[in-house]
């Protein structure tokens, strides 16, 4: 199933997909659940979401104005270097446990809503990724039982303010601009993508394809990033795991290719469907 | 005036102390304000809690289990290698741009609450720090105008799993473990901190003074952080910006002081007071 967060009037709720027309659970739900993320935190989403599958369509997808997956994640763990290809484009070395940074949420956009380029920088610079959302909470699950947490997936546009990043050894700054993080289009439950199947990812700006990998790359697999994260602190319903971006980033391209307003960013998973978001000027 | 974040039988709330005592401020406002955080995004929150200050107290200081100061901020900023000392300390360099990091609200404990030693590690450290809680929220604040957006200091404990900080070059799963960190023991706001007051900051570890500390020696003082960070995300009511910790840390120290259960931690900043917390094992 797909799952959408969106807005129609400036309210927020979140839907279910069903080809182009979206039926709102939050109003079939009886206002029960505030937001998706208080949905995945009931062990029988599906079943719930299920229920209400036959119900008469609210909208079109016309209608609705995407807003991130997940607007509001209590957490959001960014990968980095879990690519072969990735970690060799940026001189790196291969590390023995995952390298984890930070998103916030103030720094994520919805499918088709504007990605802004901070004035700051002409560095801007996107990362093709598949993103895990949480649905049973947890804390240090084993590899074994991983994929009983996750609720479904999603793409993920890492947007990166490149000088940013580099200002110091940390890299949340330039990871964290606002509006600069595409999260979208929608979630695809693990009904419909079952444990450790293989997708593949491709990014495209302007239609020009630069990145592709498959999950099979990962070099921390998701398991082990379940298992890594929730060592250190408790995964909830809602929790993101954006597990890293492969080989084919803008900045160490030759020559580099950076964002600039007007420029079509898609991220495409062959089991979730096409992130779409155009640049604009910031600030 | 010292605002703080409490729970009574488990019931969370947050009020106004005065000497020994606690004025339920949730309840005396009507319920209008859910949390502290709240509370701290009204313009004229120091004019709504003194309408209150004559109020009969709800509670002894005894009686409330101190929660964090803010337990659920929208972003918590950690600022590394901001006083010299410490910089020397890890051989590490003054950066231009300051060091951020992330903390996340799961990681934090309120005072006089347990911190937890995660079983994974025997390298768990303390990092005394004053912590800055934003009131009116911002984009790209000027330095001169970043006064103005602080709604009080409170003491913190950055507890750090050092092997964990280590395993790569990003710090944040180390700052990150389950109830780490401590944060209060209340909010001493800006009528008793005016701006670019002086404070001292002292730790204790077992009544051993081993980190001492002024604001006059941060490498990047306090406007300085607020403008930089809110050049890359929007600043909110209740987000808090930890600033750092002097030279003194226990992994550094010849022998090494690492903390085990039974420790007991003290930060201690004048104008605030003190933050104790205890080490249990976790885990």
């Amino acid at each position: 199933m797909k799952l959408v967060s969106f807005s129609v009037n400036g309210q927020q709720s979140f839907g279910l997909v069903k080809d182009e027309s979206v039926i709102d659970l939050k109003k079939h739900l009886d206002g029960k659940y505030e937001d998706l993320k208080s949905l995945l935190a009931e062990d029988d989403f599906l079943s719930i979401v299920k229920a209400k599958a036959d119900a008469t369509a609210d909208y079109t997808l016309a209608e609705i104005e995407f807003e991130p997956v997940i607007p509001n994640p209590g957490q959001i763990f960014c990968i980095g270097l879990n690519y072969a290809d990735h970690v060799q484009e940026t001189q790196k070395q291969v590390t023995e446990k995952p390298v984890i940074f930070f998103r916030l949420a103030p720094s994520q956009v919805g499918h088709k809503q504007p990605l802004l380029k901070p004035v700051e920088t002409e560095k801007f610079d996107y990362e093709g990724e598949i993103a895990v959302v949480i649905g049973k909470g947890g804390r240090r699950i084993a590899k074994e039982d991983a994929w009983d947490h996750i609720a479904g997936y999603s793409c993920y546009n890492d947007g990166s303010v490149r000088d940013w990043q580099l200002h110091t050894a940390q890299w949340g700054p330039g990871k964290n601009f606002f509006k600069t993080g595409g999260f979208g289009p929608w979630l695809v439950t693990t009904d419909e993508i079952p444990a450790n199947k293989t997708m593949t990812l491709v990014t495209r700006v302007n239609g020009q394809e630069l990145q592709r990998a498959q999950t099979t790359q990962l070099i921390h697999d998701i398991p082990s990033l379940i298992n890594y994260i929730s060592t250190f602190t408790p995964l909830s319903a809602g929790d993101v795991i954006v597990s890293g971006t492969p080989g084919g980033i803008g900045l160490k391209r030759t020559p580099p290719v950076l964002l600039n307003e007007g420029d079509v960013v898609e991220i495409e998973v062959d089991k979730i469907g096409i992130l779409s978001n155009v640049v604009k000027n910031d600030g």
